[in-house]
């Protein structure tokens, strides 16, 4: 294992980064030396069709290689998707990931008009009622499962229910699964297997927070409607992912049992600041990711607070539907999670 | 499969690849280092707004911070600038690099129309008359100084009187300028300095071919046009300059004097390939950058014959305007050159 991820510097000290949710060990081995190898090859332009990696993305996920599309990371395929969509009503259950009302915002064409759903304040579940939401002037619905900053997951019967009704009223979904690897059975609960029976879907993988590699750039999209990865091919220019970027996705494919480790490794830190975090003056939810969502009620400053005690949480001041006390920390590594504990009762108290 | 330059294997075999114009000594050293130690720094995420590199970029071209964008790749901006423009009718001199077409054909909207400026016969230059063409209903403007696939430069009066023109009936010009570093005397020719006097201008340039790392994506944009470059900004993620490509690009940066060096080299191994080509039966042009561009009369299949015999030429049949008998070579290392020419030789004579 590479140095971890997670340091950042803040007016010059080192600050222990919750912010991010990267896979607590960092960048493996193998994605290090196969992108330092890779560097040499950067003479050449990389594979414009990804050839190599689309292959072993398609055995992965048991799809078809024209079924994936590869990206410069998963936020760059949210932005073709919205350029191709062009969509004039989108329903977004809140709070959620800033960055889908960015790409469906752009300057491009008239901003689409956001429709929210609010999740149910007690639980942040989606709930039955959102199907009523789901009327024909919604062109576009965009789910996150589990979602961010919550990591709640979309009960599965529901959310087979919203693609069923989705697919009648021809709602394009964008159902974005790029946390559901750190999620134990997130197979299971994977709505990749069904892309041929909802060709309106398009499902959104990473490799940023799984292999510890955000500054690579490199994420994924799987559907079954061919003629949408199309249009978000020509979209963006011929050589949109790096070679860097092929080769630690070539390698990552390659990890046989790296996700499910990482899962069930992620689920016993998880429970553990999960029970001490409920331990302290906060209102925490049961997530199933590699990050919890807390809110510290009344407490507007604790980001503040934490930052100048050497560790940075994420602040969720900047999302739909969220009040300024309301914060979000990834799962890290043992000693790091238990220095948060004590940092946090200790700022809690000032 | 796009068709493009930079191909290394065929049919398992090596090829030397003269169809893409990198710096004949590939990559340096000190960029490959630094993009090794920043291989580790990659578990964050990337600077979005790239600010250590456009500082570096704003000292280098005498501009300010602001009128800099960078982006994944040259390419990448030239999407991004299709995008945000939406142009009904371009003006195109032809031939020229085909990726300015692709981008202003995506399928957000309605293909932008191609109004063909077909260059000089003879002389493959730009003429006089290039102001006959620029009417009211153009809305941009693209020219490539020097040209790709020709190697040839603007005459830079004429240039002027391009801008001066544009300016008046309010067409945007995309200036090309990726190739002008490796121009003897190029500084001298670049339109940055005049970026405030013509703020329809957007300059493009890239890291790609004078650093050897077209594996690695990274290239940027010049404008006094702040409006622009901002919706170029909103038109993509934030993070959409991995983090190795912002090290690499900071790197060069501060390579002093590495391009007015490669460009005195490239002259000379330019020179004595120009000389050499002329003794063939071909049509040869006096370019003035790291590639040379040549019709075979009648042959239109020397790539193919060549790639036989190990080594690769750019096969121009998909360019605008020219026949399948045009084809272009990079300028590389004096034994490479030798050796395209005794090839070259025994192909024609096939």
């Amino acid at each position: 294992m590479r140095k971890h991820g997670g340091y950042i510097y803040h007016e010059d000290k080192m600050i222990v980064d919750f912010s991010a949710n990267i896979h607590p060990y960092g960048m493996p081995e193998e994605i290090y030396q196969a992108m330092k190898a890779a560097l040499e090859e950067s003479i050449h332009y990389p594979d414009p069709d990804c050839v190599r990696l689309k292959k072993l993305l398609a055995i992965k996920h048991n799809v078809s290689s024209q079924q994936v599309i590869c990206g410069n990371g998963a936020a760059d395929l949210i932005f073709r998707l919205a350029l191709i969509l062009n969509a004039k009503n989108i329903l977004l259950p809140v709070p959620t990931f800033v960055e889908y009302e960015e790409a469906f915002s752009t300057p491009v064409f008239e901003k689409s008009k956001i429709m929210e759903y609010p999740l149910n304040v007690e639980t942040l579940l989606i709930e039955e009622d959102i199907l009523e939401y789901m009327n024909p002037e919604i062109d576009v619905l965009i789910l996150c499962n589990p979602n961010n900053p919550t990591g709640r997951l979309i009960n599965p019967s529901l959310l087979v229910r919203m693609l069923e009704k989705a697919k009648r009223q021809n709602i394009v979904v964008l159902l974005d699964e790029c946390f559901l690897d750190f999620v134990i059975d997130g197979k299971e609960q994977s709505m990749i297997p069904r892309i041929r029976k909802y060709p309106n879907m398009f499902i959104l993988k990473s490799f940023t927070k799984m292999f510890g590699i955000p500054g690579i750039r490199l994420g994924y999209g799987i559907s079954a409607n061919l003629d949408l990865l199309k249009k978000m091919e020509a979209v963006a220019q011929s050589w949109n992912v790096s070679h860097i970027a092929q080769v630690a996705g070539i390698t990552a494919c390659q990890m046989e049992g790296y996700e499910e480790q990482t899962a069930k490794e992620i689920a016993k830190l998880r429970t553990w600041m999960w029970e001490e975090l409920k331990k302290l003056p906060l209102r925490v939810w049961e997530g199933n990711a590699n990050y919890l969502f807390f809110q510290a009620p009344g407490c507007y400053d604790l980001h503040e607070r934490c930052l100048s005690n050497g560790i940075c949480l994420r602040h969720c001041d900047n999302y739909r539907g969220l009040g300024a006390d309301y914060y979000r920390v990834a799962v890290k590594k043992q000693e790091e999670n238990e220095m948060l504990m004590q940092i946090l009762q200790r700022c809690l108290n000032e």
